[in-house]
């Protein structure tokens, strides 16, 4: 019997892991503030995280084998160097303990690939050094830190480096979002030049491999990530194109922001070698299906 | 005014930094589980650091501007696998968390060249990749990424990193103080092939580059350390030379560890550029002062 208690059930990488954890024969438990989603497999619990006595009777309550750490403070743009941040470590280290506390056997929380020294480019878990240039990524490797430190005696825990992932649900300020909900409205889309290249991910394939890592008793940190290094400007340009309005497109009509680093792309060897995870999209496929159910969704909500 | 609170200041490596934060004009709060130490500077405080209620009083009564946490578990052997490390990463962060709210406004603590991944040898703070090898490495490079996500908004945080601290007061379990003690009880000392090589830093260079850390601003880890690469064999060889009691060292007479790696050494461009630290004992110096002030304590102990 395998019980997993999901904390961000209900945002964009919870609901892509709550598919997964259904496909996998979890018994699922999941956390939100607001109301909870549609989904008949899960339990649903309308509790704050900032409360550590509320989480820990839930905790007692639920008995819990497995814990997917996901919630975090995730508001675009302010998200970087808000003092929330250190909020989020310290709930985040509680319920570590209280889930341990409980008898619970297994963890994976979400981190970030900005706990990595982004001047290296090409991140890899064992041989590129951490150092992250802000809060978030200072905050996300304390607590990969501390929770590699609890593995063994009984509780495995791993860690889920995310890149940059996409798809259906995602925020409309991040790529491709920005392009796509802006094209959708007939609207120029402005761009930086974007000669950056970054490692995009469609949301399914990250749900898949989060969850695939916390059904497995792989330690330490994974990348989570498609090993592919895109220029933001060919996706945007693809973007565009599949949806028909290349014209739309303007890029360079906003400037690249100074400290944007040319490379961040992951070395995803350990999550294929040693969790025989594999791609089911790749980025045109993945733009494809993101830019189908962002129609539907807006079909939908003018319906 | 500079007054700090002192963790472990009755220790190998409190004992030093105390002579220098007397130097330096701080006025000193120690914490000791046992009998304060005869220094008439430093005012102590029996207290158990397991008890976070105990430590918050005490803190909001003495109001220090600067903390300098050095209690660890240190039991020669046991304490790289003890599950005690765990206890001591939870004590560290609820102390970091109490000092900060007391509105104390700097930070160190003391980690160790065991949070390197060790098969790089040469460590360096920024390009080595941290990937502890035991319990004990990580339990600090937890406590080190907590401690470096809270520097900022009003409180800074460094981390001293150290090496093979050597001198008077260190355990006889390590080198060179096997070799001391054996050779002087006339007995043999029995060593591996001593291959290996490591960087060892007599204890008052280490007290004040700590110390020098502490009364800067400087974030993150910085290396404690000689910067040199010197052979145990080398090491051993030195020690009995200057004994007198070269006969006595039987070199291969134990067999290595199969886990020992080849090299350990730190970079300390860090410690000196940054704080402008140059270590005052060479190697050959630094024994022949821990051999003298073994033989007056030896000669102490019989008096």
């Amino acid at each position: 019997m395998k019980r997993v208690f999901v904390t961000g059930g209900s945002g964009f990488v919870g609901r892509a892991c709550l598919s997964e954890l259904t496909a996998r024969g979890f018994e699922i438990h999941a956390t939100t503030r607001g109301a909870p989603l549609n989904s008949a497999r899960t339990q649903w619990h309308q509790v704050d995280l900032g409360k550590p006595a509320d989480i820990g009777s839930l905790l007692l309550r639920v008995q819990p084998t497995h814990l997917l750490h996901l919630a975090w403070c995730a508001k675009p743009g302010s998200f970087w160097t808000s003092p929330e941040n250190l909020d989020w470590l310290d709930r985040s280290i509680g319920l570590f303990q209280a889930f341990s506390q409980c008898g619970g056997k297994r963890i994976v929380a979400t981190g970030s690939c900005a706990e990595y020294d982004w001047s290296t480019g090409v991140c890899h878990e064992v041989t590129t050094p951490c150092r992250p240039s802000t809060l978030y990524g200072r905050a996300k490797l304390a607590a990969a830190a501390y929770l590699e430190a609890m593995n063994g005696h009984g509780l495995s825990t791993g860690w889920a480096r995310l890149f940059f992932l996409y798809g259906p649900g995602a925020s409309e300020q991040r790529m491709p979002g920005v392009v796509i909900s802006a094209l959708n409205r007939d609207e120029p889309a402005n761009c930086s030049d974007g000669t950056q290249r970054r490692d995009f991910l469609h949301i399914e394939d990250a749900g898949r491999a989060i969850v695939s890592l916390l059904d497995s008793d792989l330690a330490g940190p994974t990348n989570v990530c498609s090993g592919q290094a895109t220029q933001i400007l060919d996706l945007a340009t693809q973007t565009a194109e599949l949806i028909g309005k290349r014209d739309l497109l303007r890029i360079g009509a906003v400037p690249s922001a100074a400290s944007e680093p040319p490379l961040i792309v992951g070395d995803n060897s350990r999550l294929r070698d040693e969790l025989g995870w594999i791609a089911r999209y790749s980025l045109s496929q993945g733009l494809r299906h993101t830019i189908a159910a962002w129609r539907n969704q807006t079909v939908a909500k003018c319906a």
